[in-house]
């Protein structure tokens, strides 16, 4: 392999495959990120870790082909901080040598053949937009666990229905369900790591179309340039009991701006107490935030809201709601309450970008 | 206690003396900040420890005189997440209400009683720009240690000498000295801990003029608006054998730029095997710094010097380089290298603010 490309082209992609690679392995072998030269002008860094795999493509101008594994940290950190504009990766005996004017890295070849390579993507299930994807998948991510000792809420159910992409995560405290536009090519029905799905949809242009492909195994995404592929978390995930939460009985409904609430949720905070919680209650044409702390004293703020139905006080995990209403950052949101401990329902209008997003929050046993 | 002050201005100060203050004390009046209005449309926030203690001035429309003291971690919380720009502090019966158009937060009022007090600044012994302070403070903070188990090496020793003010700092491993222009109101010997010189350097305005004030148990440092008091250390610091490292006899002397060398230093570092070190080898008209991992493998790189001397080959923990280096950002250093394990000395000319600065690093032995 002998090959010239632009550094900050070669370190993007470098450091992304290196970030989805454990650090931690038994056998470097699993750390290591293949290059690959495609014959098309172009150069492909791929890695995986049997659960997870990643293919970049980059350009490059290749003046010998080839095929080399070398370990994915150290390349990845020696292109981030290389100052010279174009960098040369062509093989030296045994090394991989990383060239510019003025120097040398020289990282040592890995043993292709022991690596389990990189799979190929199953078959394509249909297209979305990457920016409604992005829209969709980050808040949604944010409600599942990051417990591993329950994978099953550490995922997110990826649910194609007719026209649209479902998507839903919960933590059993907080759900997150977003619907956005699909155009099918098969079935989808997938539990993926949760995780994995925020890191990824970062990846690709806002502009590009990303491919949803789908095994019974593995989800795969792709899009010009570069493919993820993970394996499907296997535990069953308890569908009608999620959806059974989005059938609310509503008793109260308040208009509000999602950002005026989390500021006065964010003020609150210091005052939410050993439980961190803080309460909101409905009142006239306004909500009032509060909390109360044994050492910090008490707040108590009011935000302008339309507010139909009954008068109504709850208390929350201040750290839920303030998720939640990241989730609807520049939005207005209707906050539907329900009776007793039943879930609190955000909701916006879906915006140009097909995305409809409702977030439940479970409110907490208030003392009274 | 009365006052509508301008939110920006006090969350500031708040921030300062709740960062100052420690965060976990077995009694909640040591983490208090007091308020107090001095009558010339000023308000004074003040927090202390028994070993630091600090007072900001900020202007202030009083309505009605007084002084509470509050938890300061709220209190700095509150103001610097309100959006409001306008704040008003009242006492309402045993709380501070700190009050916007629509929030009301309520801090308990603490026992002033109870509170040690904020010590009175000991008595002027000279003046610095608060530029120069920092520029000096902040590098040669960087060589002390962090280890409280050895508590003179986590010392800054102040001197002044004629009209230098002279600062060291060693952690056994590197050395810095620097001095910088001093006008002398009395005499100064002091060893103040390093991490708060650090931090109160950077709150003064860089024009401002600073007075350092000590006596036998406090240094004190006071400027237009705030003053922050620290107790000495009382370990005897070891001036003369450090003084001593300074009588280089040099084997070489290397002028390179001081940002070229960190990036080569900095790209080596994947390179810098399980001691974390590099090589520098100096040879005609360039520095070669090299790295040797195990695992990740090698690098070599030029870095363009003008030598004059023997050509050498020392070995440094790479850290210490890199801190070294950032202490001279944007110069043109000189690296004066001792022949064996002796210290390696960095220098650079005096800049317009009167800083001179000298660090030294102790080489590591080399495996042959």
């Amino acid at each position: 392999m002998d090959l010239t490309a632009t550094t900050a082209d070669l370190a993007g992609a470098a450091a992304e495959v290196a970030r989805l690679l454990p650090t931690r392995v038994h056998d470097p072998v699993l750390a290591g990120l293949a290059l690959r030269t495609t014959g098309a002008g172009e150069v492909e860094l791929a890695g995986s870790d049997r659960e997870r795999a990643v293919r970049l493509a980059r350009s490059a101008t290749v003046h010998t082909e080839g095929t080399v594994l070398v370990p994915a940290r150290p390349l990845a950190d020696t292109l981030r901080t290389l100052d010279s504009p174009q960098v040369r990766l062509v093989v030296e005996g045994s090394r991989l040598a990383v060239r510019t004017s003025n120097a040398r890295f020289a990282l040592p070849l890995l043993d292709v053949g022991r690596h389990p390579g990189v799979p190929a993507l199953p078959p394509l299930a249909g297209l979305v937009s990457a920016a409604s994807l992005a829209a969709a998948v980050l808040p949604v991510a944010g409600a599942a666990s990051r417990d591993d000792a329950l994978p099953v809420f550490t995922g997110i159910r990826v649910h194609a229905v007719g026209d649209r992409l479902e998507l839903l995560a919960t933590d059993r405290y907080r759900m997150a369900f977003a619907t956005l536009p699909w155009e099918s090519r098969g079935p989808l029905d997938v539990l993926a790591p949760a995780s994995l799905l925020a890191d990824v949809v970062r990846q690709p242009a806002p502009g590009d179309q990303v491919s949803l492909q789908a095994d019974l195994d593995r989800l795969g995404l792709s899009w010009p340039g570069g493919s993820v592929s993970t394996a499907l978390l296997a535990a069953p995930f308890p569908d009608d009991r999620a959806r059974k939460l989005l059938e609310a009985v509503i008793d109260s409904t308040v208009l509000v701006d999602a950002d005026a609430l989390a500021g006065a949720v964010r003020r609150a905070t210091p005052y939410s107490g050993p439980h961190g919680s803080v309460t909101i209650q409905v009142d006239d044409s306004e909500l009032r935030v509060k909390g109360s702390d044994p050492q910090n004293g008490e707040s108590e703020e009011s935000v302008k809201a339309t507010v139909d139905g009954n008068r109504l006080t709850k208390t929350f995990q201040a750290r839920y709601l303030t998720d939640a209403l990241k989730a609807f950052t520049g939005k207005r949101i209707s906050l539907r309450i329900q009776d007793g401990l039943r879930s609190t329902v955000l909701t916006s209008p879906a915006g140009e970008d097909g995305v409809e997003l409702t977030y439940l929050v479970v409110p907490l046993r208030t003392v009274v």
